[in-house]
């Protein structure tokens, strides 16, 4: 049932293993110029690290000291012991660049096996990776733990749809990886070549590098009529491997003997309770070449509370809910832009587009949401229409804190650019 | 000095060892479909192979036999042994493919690192992958091969030439692996950003997938100061690894200990004797997924004679002639544009066209060639062009063995087709 002895740690075994290779990766670590550098600096003393609480007193690691670091500073190994680099072109100047040793790889690669066995894939099923191989960590990452778990593994790469779907069908593939945006195309070239994608074998799908919504998940599940599988991970802390969905499909399992996770508030940088959205942040448990410590992901995301009914007690992590940066602070409250989407996007009655204003009474900030209503919605009375307001506003004020003021709006009447709706607009810095 | 245990037999030792795996693969053949069928059609006993010499009473398989095996009718296991598939598109509409076990992988790699650590590449250097990755053999091949031997090793894939610059500026890079027409492209980015390559820590290029010249290579080597090596494989026999060049440069050793190679009459598929250009023949010795019987790789080549200075005896192969259907017969004899050029080439007074015009006199073919000369040399009187006209006739009939008549004409005369010239005509079916 397990792939690996890792999978059924208990709790208590789990932050043992943690705190003994959170250890071992600070003394790992302080052989690297950069926290070598910085340990001195701060009086970080690994020896000094003697309960896993004591990661909040350790400094973060940034995007930015990656880069500052760049080419080599962060390597805690001679460099002739790596045999792999990845590079992350980024959208700014300096790329940043994770070192792998052979050993490394090889723990990758296990990782990423035990993701794939979680979700039913097995040696003898035909495993097709429809990502971009080199230097982007999704096609080796994935393909080293296809081959790591014996699947047969068809290195198709991105695009040539035509070419994807007669791999597809003649080698009977029972397994993908594909991003969703992608799945979406490919549906529609099945279509055009008169093929039902449901008539063909495959059975499991792992999705990831892309923020999708619950909605197209289920869409695509029922378009090919396979099951579809969240995927975590970031080239920092290797690339794919890092949280995976169990076949229960509700929030993603950290695996917590290789990677420790917390949540921390984005602004303060002080660690949140489960549940509570927050930053991810990471520490790599088992990386010698290049170990990463307290990594701001700026990915947005929460622990789920409670047990998994799969049984594994590895923390989950819910749905990404976006990036730190989209971060408003409104009367003293963090609130992201998902936070309202989510909410919005349960109530049938609101439609597809909404507007987000803060604006600043005195000393006061405000926050106004605009939100467009379905047309059949639209036409009822005041009365219904008052009512519907504050059940937004209300169910707003659970998730975020804050009490909005809620203007209920027609269909279309809501500005755009670049027909993609502007989501938030922030005036608190305009005039008195 | 050496790699492996293998680089070292001695010719009696590679024998012995040669027919040992000749003979386990034929037992491993006979497991798949396609082998089992053939063998019995043609009353092949494995058991009755007792010498190298009786793999000449064995069948040859065929690009074709490939295609008609498709998609898994040479699998010689079951398909979960198998764990990763190449295939190539090629021009025509089936496919062909080629499956390998976890074992089939770990024996190329080897083969891969024996073959870069022959050319000086250590653990100690920094190695960029050009190729495309994904189903085309080039990147997986030579990226598995570069991470067994312990180079940091970096997936550069195709393309993006400002970011290849920057990856072989910022890392160091001491070891590429480039086709020949994309190493003179990026040379004049190169001259673009102003940066002369030859500044570069780079010493080492692989080099194959394309036929160049040897004048190419030793453009490549000045313009960027460093050594480069002639590679050969073709995917049917894994991809990269097959053959190889030492230091010395002069022809590739084929791994006679993974490979079984003969060179054979395009025409007849009778053995031609060392040092004779024909089509080389390969079979597989240490695939157990896909063992392939006497590959007609339709690749023209000639073992080379004699012993390299480097001390291996891994029987060498001649820089690629072309493929066999570019073969012409004229009087019997079997002849390829490639062995008019190469001799046209080596003289100075020819200049870049020729034209190749094959006629019938009756019942008897002739050869005619139109060989443009330089400007300079066409000044000179027609005494001396006499002279010169004999002596390029001598030298084509001491390597094609049939007398051409030869025309000397004015620098561009010769008709073009695409800007390109066109080598030969076929005028022998024209008329009485
Ligand atoms: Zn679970
Ligand atoms: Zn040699």
């Amino acid at each position: 049932m397990y792939y690996d002895e890792a999978e059924k740690l208990s709790r208590l075994e789990i932050e043992r293993l943690q705190l003994m290779r959170l250890q071992r990766t600070l003394r790992q670590a302080a052989k690297s110029p950069f926290y070598g550098a910085l340990f001195r600096e701060r009086g970080v003393d690994p020896e000094k690290v003697t309960s896993l609480a004591d990661v909040r007193r350790l400094p973060f690691t940034t995007k930015q000291d990656l880069r500052d670091s760049y080419p080599d500073r962060l390597l805690a190994m001679p460099q002739s012991e790596m045999v792999r680099m990845h590079v992350s072109s980024g959208t700014t100047g300096t790329p940043t660049v994770i070192y792998h040793t052979k050993r490394d790889l090889d723990w990758w690669a296990s990782l990423m096996a035990r993701c794939m066995h979680m979700v039913g894939l097995r040696k003898t099923d035909v495993f097709q990776n429809m990502s971009g191989y080199g230097l982007f960590t999704g096609g080796l990452g994935i393909h080293c733990g296809a081959e790591k778990l014996g699947c047969l593994t068809i290195p198709a790469g991105a695009g040539n749809s035509q070419r994807q779907i007669k791999l597809l069908m003649d080698f009977k593939v029972t397994g993908i990886h594909i991003i969703p945006s992608y799945a979406l195309h490919l549906s529609t070239v099945f279509a055009g070549l008169g093929i039902d994608p449901r008539t063909l074998p495959l059975r499991i799908a792992l999705v990831g590098a892309e923020p999708y919504t619950e909605e197209a998940r289920r869409r695509l599940e029922a378009m090919y009529d396979m099951k579809v599988y969240n995927s975590y991970g970031l080239s920092e802390m290797n690339g794919p491997g890092v949280a995976f969905e169990c076949q229960e499909q509700h929030g993603m399992h950290v695996w917590e003997d290789a990677y420790l996770a917390e949540i921390v508030d984005p602004q303060t940088g002080e660690p949140l309770p489960d549940g509570e959205l927050g930053e991810l942040v990471m520490t790599s448990l088992g990386r010698e070449g290049m170990p990463i410590i307290r990594y701001r992901t700026r990915d947005l995301t929460r622990f789920l509370t409670g047990q998994c009914p799969c049984g594994r007690v590895h923390r989950r992590i819910d749905r990404l809910q976006g990036r730190c940066d989209d971060m408003m602070i409104v009367k003293g409250v963090n609130i992201f832009p998902m936070q309202i989407e989510r909410i919005l996007m349960s109530m049938p009655e609101v439609g597809q587009d909404y507007l987000i204003i803060l604006e600043r009474d005195g000393y006061i900030d405000n926050i106004r949401i605009k939100v467009e209503i379905r047309e059949e919605y639209f036409v009822e009375d005041m009365r219904t229409l008052a009512v519907l307001q504050k059940r937004i506003a209300s169910r707003l004020r659970d998730e975020i804190l804050v009490t909005p003021r809620v203007e209920l709006v027609e269909h279309n009447s809501l500005p755009k650019s670049d027909g993609k709706a502007a989501r938030v607009c922030d005036r608190r810095g305009e005039g008195a």
